[in-house]
């Protein structure tokens, strides 16, 4: 059985996401459709990739994931299929593919027929064709030119070190108001203290649950980056830091 | 396979569209269920007849329809079942199928049941069985007595002319702000000019990609209406208009 | 076909909901999967335990339930699996599955397994793989200990006599901002007249078909309780009250 997920920042009040399914069903009609999220803040390319950067790797190989975050639709920019992890993605060449590109090898082609499409609707007229042929066994190479260079990625900075601290920032923010970093166990070991401007966050703990409710906490979160969350509270808002905020382990 | 769309404005936080998939499972074992969309405002008959109106276009030939926005549940307004293009529709009669009854030739009946039904959920209790019944294969004519007289339909204002000037009206909001009217490109010549108020906005381009990131712009949208947006913005929100506002194209 | 319900306060805008979507469908393909609702406000067991006590009796016999509204994930609660009228249940034991536990009979297990899983995320790592295993058809007592003691209930008030009073209390606001009592028919009787506050109801009427737009009306709702609405309007902001304010019926 065929299985699409899909990402989008459509929002789930418009007609666009169930004309995405119905045009994917008219093509697949045997296909299961997951909904990754819809609600990507409009545009935002970052978020899009750090939600389907987790997402992908918990669906069987052979998945097809469909990712539209796309607001240069109708421009210059490259529509792409590509196969990685035995996984195959399919969306606008803008970075909202740097996670999974990052974490291994892939092949990438160019899409054809991006003259026909609706200029104004990819997700419909060009990516969900695309999706649907490869949920049906269309071999990836005949789908379009091979992509010439390498996709987008986004400057995803890395952490640095100044003396004895590590210096990461924030990369994602969740509905619990919990702060995502792009620092790894490997960077913050057990004796490092974490701190956020000048508020002392402290070690590592296993989870949110090893400080009492609403105390302030960092742990290594379920998608292997460090956290940090308030229980039964928002971390975001008692910080009052989001996305981009520098984060500091100090080492000794 | 049993395909089912489902629009309601039951929002995605009580138990309500749950309560309906189960009806329609129980059943229907084997349907596959497709949202449309359920975060139509509370009794906007209009928002989903335009949503309804989109996207049941891009499903195959043989989908059933369900489609809820009912304030008027529990009174005497009727229930019905069509048959149009092809497709099944199943809801209540106030205006929420105006688009497609306007769009060729159908069948109608009104449902048998009223009076059983729970009196404030028709939805999981009255169409969701017919639209089950659908699925099956029932036939149309033997799920209620034909309709007398035509549909409700809404009054959805024509653009009209005044002189050399098309007078026309915003008819949806989108998520992204995007202004959709009535106007269609056969109406709006490519040397016309649109106006909202005093604001300019200029003669039809192919997308929002021809103009630079803030640039407000007209083009022939997805659903084949005129649109004005805000590159990476909200045409909403800078002409601060909404449904029901006039657009004007002034021919020369 | 296995059918798999999933309720959560995860909301939809992170990839928490995908993440446990895909662990469910690598385990069995070819589940159905239907969401209840991820909207539940975050750890607000009482909401969720109210949704999932309606949405589950309208799903076939044999369905699995995951719900999962888990304040305290990580922390020492048990997590359960229950079969309870020939449905089955997933979820920890926080109260989540009051309304059903006070319904009928059950069988309950202490899940296996929750010292492997990741402490900040059991429903993808603890409460997915055992509906997966419960939805293939494993049995009950092999998944976990028989659970000492029985499940955690929610303390849910049953109305009181007050003289010639019944008095209630508001268990849920929906969308529409109609107040769900815990006052059955039984208690209400046709001629019992509602009072909240100052603020006379009236009698039980059929539906809120019955007054007229902007009218204050009350009637048995379609899960089996009293509710209190406006007419194309909100009783909540109407009345200016909530979960858990007191509502009266007077009896004579």
């Amino acid at each position: 059985m065929a299985l699409i997920t899909f990402l989008t920042d459509y929002g789930l009040a418009d007609s666009y996401v169930a004309e995405v399914k119905g045009t994917l069903l008219t093509r697949v009609p045997s296909a299961a459709i997951v909904d990754i999220t819809h609600e990507i803040p409009p545009g935002d390319i970052r978020s899009g990739a750090y939600v389907l950067g987790r997402a992908w790797k918990t669906f069987p190989e052979g998945t097809v994931h469909l990712a539209v975050v796309d607001p240069g639709v109708g421009t210059a920019r490259a529509a792409l299929a590509i196969r990685s992890h035995g996984h195959f993605f399919v969306g606008p060449d803008n970075g909202l593919f740097s996670y999974l590109l990052t974490a291994g090898p892939f092949e990438a082609v160019q899409l054809h027929g991006v003259d026909e499409a609706a200029p104004t609707f990819h997700g419909r007229d060009l990516f969900a064709p695309a999706a649907a042929r490869l949920a049906m066994g269309y071999p990836l190479h005949m789908m379009g030119e091979a992509l010439a260079g390498s996709p987008v990625l986004l400057g995803t900075a890395s952490p640095r070190y100044e003396g004895k601290t590590v210096v990461g920032a924030v990369v994602y923010v969740d509905r619990f108001g919990t702060l995502v970093t792009n620092l790894t166990p490997e960077e913050v070991p057990p004796y490092a203290v974490l701190v956020s401007d000048d508020i002392e966050i402290g070690k590592l703990q296993r989870t949110f649950g090893d400080v009492s409710s609403g105390g302030l906490v960092a742990y290594v979160g379920s998608g292997g980056l460090v956290e940090i969350a308030v229980r039964d509270g928002s971390a975001a808002r008692r910080l009052g830091i989001g996305v981009g905020h520098e984060v500091r382990a100090s080492l000794g």
